[in-house]
This record gives C-alpha cells, structure tokens and sequence, in this order.
C-alpha cells in the first residue's frame, strides 16, 4: 500500500512546522509509517540550493531565477526523498510545498501560476499532496509571533512589507477556493492542540 | 547602438575559452568594447550555482534538476551581466551558452528540446546569440587535449564515455543544421590561429 502526501502552507509564525511534528505524532499513534521534511529543502540537494536562497539580500535573485531554483530543488526533493517514501508505504508530511512558490512568487510576485505549474511538470512530474492544509492567521499575529522567535525572521518579516504578506494571504485563500477538495483552511489563531485537532478532522476521509 | 551577442560551443578540449579571448582581442583592436564570459556562472549568483553543478558525484542531480538549475544560473548570468552589457552597446563573447544544455541535457541526457526552450523562455526571456560558434573537434583529440590540461578535467571526461561524447557532437551538429544564419561551424582541429581567422570571416557580416 503507498502512502499518503500532506503539506502544511501558510505565513511565516503560523505554526506550520509544529503541527508538521504533532500530526506526525498522531498518526504514528495509529501506527502509520510517517516521515517529516520541510521546504525549500528536504534532501541534501535541495538543502544546498535552500542555503543559496536564504544566504544574502532579499534581491539577491531575480523572481525568474528564483522561481527556477525553487523547482529545482522540489525536483531534487521529490525524486530523492518524497516520492520513494510515499512508494514504500510512508506518509510524508512537508512544511511547505508547490503552494508556497504560486503564493510567494506568485501572488505576492507576479510569476504566472500556469507558469510555475509548468516547472512543476517539468521537475517533479506534476506530484500534488492529497491534502493541503492552509494554517490561516492574521498577519499582525503573524509578525507577533515571528518576533518572538528570533530577530533575523522578525527583520526578514518587517523587511518584505505589509502588502506582501496580505498578498501571499490571499493566494492561499484563492487556491483553497479553486480547488477544495484537495485543500482546507484551518484557523491557526488557536492553540496548538486545537489546531492538531482540526488537522486530524479534515483528513479523516484519508485515514485507513 | 546596443551591442552583439557571440557565444562558443562544443565539446571539452575544443579551445573555446582560449578562442573566446582571442576573438576578444580582435574586436577590441578593432576599437570595439568586449566582455568575454562563461556558463554555467559568468555572475555572482550563477557561479554559485555553477558550484553546485560541479561539486560532488556526475550523478548528483537528476537530468530535470540539472537542467533546472542552468536554467536558474542562465536567467541570473542574463539579467545581471549579458543583457544590460549588449544594452550598452558591448559585444559579449560567451564560453557556452543555451544550445551548451540543449547539447548535454538534451541531445545526451534524454530532455526535450521543446522543454529545454521553454525553461530558457520563462528565465531568460528567450535570448538567442546573434552568432554561435561549434567548435567542432574528433573526439579523440578532444580526450587527448582534456589529458593534456589537468587530471580532474581528464578524469569527468573519460568517466561520461565514449557514447556521450558522441551525443553531445551530434546534437551540435543538429542544431547549427537547423539553423544556418545563427550557427557556423568550425574545424578545431587547426592551430589557434587559424581557428580565430576562421571565427572572424564567419562573423564578416555582424561587423561594423
């Protein structure tokens, strides 16, 4: 029996990674096989083109050039790592996926999503999670919370601007509308059991 | 008046960086300006992802990462150091360029031509040279000269085989067969000299 493919998407401080290792934690509970990656990142590959990304200035990168290293890295990730585990039986759970590049280089960057679906297609044959969920807060609390965590994702935050992160916000609404059944907003303006909680509900048609 | 584009293509051992500053050294004693560059790299950002290409194992990246990843590098090389130089009315003489992946992704890796044209579309805004150059070589003395230079050079060229070396030739040749007004190809089998007197009368007519 193959896995199942779960990513979390979401603002900065929403809580993504968290409930990334309390899922996994539920459903290794029941017994299932599970394996937790992150993006951009998640094989040795990828990790090396995640440094180039997140190393020097927000500019350093065109939207174009950023957008391609971004696929390139999933097509690492998902040849290497997401997709064997899945073929072996596993269920994978990713911090970010896809939807975070049509959002941040989308949306909030004026790269077309036909486009960014197209090296989708291209570097990782088009693999899409069997569920999405949306951890959705409001970015006030959003920045609150990445302040609290450490400066340098606090400066990153403040330094992309307000309108950057309502845009982001609003692609993921926007792609949870177009395509509902394989995503779900999940309030994450709670505590972190409730959200678990949520997550839990909104995938039990997936669940054996 | 803006600037023309020449790039250099061919297998390892053919002299195209060694023609590259050669013909540079003939223009610019024609009074005209020349920036002479590489792929992959040629701008901060692209060099360090040409560090990633050529670190570690040949079979480190997926033929879809690979061409990924120069696609990332190209769009950077372009943006940054290419177009704004032609902008300004400099001849720019490239050591490899796009038809570098078509040749080795493509035409001895497996991927699509179509596909490795619509990558450099999305990154590159298709940019095209006004004149590519084949330096086109027997492959045994290619692997005699690769011998000749250094050991590490000796080593990746024996290691991808005769066959792939084969390939990428043939693809060269498909190329500039498809389209004459941009390819000329030219005996590297000469002297130095020669070869560059050869490049010169087949860029006759971009010539002021």
């Amino acid at each position: 029996m193959t896995g199942r493919f779960l990513s979390l998407e979401g603002g900065e401080g929403a809580g993504k990674s968290t409930q990334a290792r309390a899922l996994a934690a539920a459903l290794e509970a029941r017994g299932l096989p599970v394996l937790v990656t992150r993006e951009p990142g998640g094989s040795e590959g990828a990790e090396a083109i995640r440094a180039l990304l997140m190393q020097g200035d927000v500019k350093r990168w065109s939207a174009h050039a950023e957008t391609l290293l971004f696929a390139a890295a999933r097509a690492d990730h998902v040849e290497k790592v997401i997709r064997p585990a899945i073929e072996a039986g596993t269920w994978v759970i990713t911090d970010r996926f896809i939807d975070s590049t049509r959002a941040y280089q989308g949306g909030a960057g004026g790269i077309d999503d036909a486009a960014i679906f197209a090296l989708h297609g291209f570097g990782s044959r088009g693999l899409l999670p069997d569920r999405t969920f949306v951890l959705d807060l409001p970015i006030a609390e959003g920045a609150r919370r990445a302040a609290l965590r450490d400066g340098a994702m606090a400066d990153r935050f403040a330094m992309r601007g307000e309108h950057f992160h309502a845009d982001v916000a609003r692609a993921f609404r926007t792609f949870a509308a177009r395509e509902p059944s394989r995503f779900r907003i999940v309030d994450a303006n709670r505590s972190p059991g409730d959200v678990t909680a949520m997550l839990l509900a909104q995938m039990s048609d997936l669940l054996p």
